[in-house]
């Protein structure tokens, strides 16, 4: 038997509504990446990603379920009353499982030999894909430079469909990743060498750059190069999330990553 | 100066209403595949998407605009009172402009050598993403099997960015492919040769076959070959949207397509 309602944790033994300084707490944890940063705690939807965090042996600190659902966890559980959490998570589609996760402690790169860097993106489902495509391209770690939506939210979680608790994600400006000695390939939508024409075996270790959606990446920026994706079509072919998909398998298999 | 409103049409010399005739019929363009075969119109949402059908020589036969709003098109204009777009169109935001278009008649495949095919494909972005993938890496024409969702829903079109305004888009079984010449490598998540391995270059006419997004292309599909994407991370690690643009790109690689 998993463990029941209740057993776990004596104060859920009735369903807790919404005004419970728990359930205030979670849509805060939901809304405000302050709230996130500050606690080291998200919030986790639904029982495909909460199984998703739980096979990247990251902790639960809580679990909470509309009555007469099943824990997933083995956690401290507590019964909320019909309704609430629909209002509580930032999907549409109402949700039996929320559970709060600890976020790891932010890992260096100093153990990165390829890491892929999202630069001041600004779409949640964008980064989700991002660090999606570098999980299944065998990249060691992400990187978002401070201005890049949170990579915590919710909805990036999300988007990389679990794949944020699979690959360390780390914080830190361009001309940092320079200083530790890492090669930064940009990727334009019109300068630089083909991608297809790159020598990404080269550098021993290789930072592949994306850019703001609206922007790209500053054409100043402290990058060692330019890569471009050839394409038909019109000018807008491409968005960033094709982008990192075509990069990121074209850099693994350059550098034998898979 | 741009056509004014009412200029091109005296009937449009007041803003009309939720209950006109026209709205009736946009509201069931925009929710009904039955309503735009039957037609052979579609209802195209918005300033950008309705110049990129501009731009691919779609002939526009009617604008309702926003009362204010300046028209896009220079045919046949209608002010629409305030609010009513609001409730015809299939996104949330708000759009000043709805265009109705006639859908070219459909392209055989008989001039094309290099195809995607979305077999049953369910989700409409996934669609308009796979779309978007094919023009951009330069193929002549998408195939849709029967069982796809209607390439011709505002939701594909807006994933696809306006590609599907560019690239030729026809209903065919998979069977038909083949005896028009068509050599079939289908994508899968386990079998066949490895993606950067396969002789791309080999078939005169190609059809890449991506599978239905939960069950994949059937097994037993009458296809000459298999391909899959070697990736590390979990199982689940690429959804058929990503697989497209590796894919494409790599096709495009391999035929010299770019």
């Amino acid at each position: 038997m998993s463990a029941g309602i209740g057993s776990s944790d004596p104060s859920s033994e009735s369903a807790i509504g919404f005004r419970n300084p728990r359930i205030q707490r979670l849509r805060r944890l939901v809304a405000e990446r302050s709230e996130r940063r500050s606690s080291g705690l998200i919030v986790v939807e639904g029982e495909v990603l909460i199984r998703e965090a739980l096979s990247a042996r990251w902790r639960c600190e809580e679990e909470f379920v509309a009555a007469g659902a099943v824990p997933v966890t083995n956690g401290t559980v507590h019964a909320v009353a019909e309704g609430v959490l629909d209002r509580v998570v930032s999907t549409e589609s109402a949700r039996p499982h929320v559970a709060l996760f600890a976020v790891p402690e932010p890992t260096s790169v100093a153990d990165s030999s390829t890491v892929l860097v999202a630069d001041r993106l600004s779409d949640p489902g964008n980064l989700g894909t991002v660090i999606r495509s570098a999980e299944a391209a065998g990249f060691d770690a992400v990187v978002v430079t401070p201005g890049t939506v949170d990579d915590l939210s919710p909805k990036v979680v999300r988007a990389s469909a679990g794949s944020r608790f699979h690959v360390p994600v780390s914080e830190m400006p361009l001309d940092a990743l320079r200083e530790a000695g890492f090669t930064l390939i940009a990727s334009s939508s019109h300068r630089g060498s083909a991608h297809v024409d790159t020598d990404w075996a080269g550098p021993d270790r290789l930072a592949l750059v994306l850019g703001n959606e609206a922007h790209g990446v500053d054409p100043d920026a402290p990058v060692d190069g330019w890569v471009r994706i050839a394409h038909g079509g019109r000018a807008e072919s491409l968005n960033v999330a094709m982008a990192s998909s075509i990069l990121c398998f074209t850099v693994a298999q350059g550098r034998g990553l898979l």
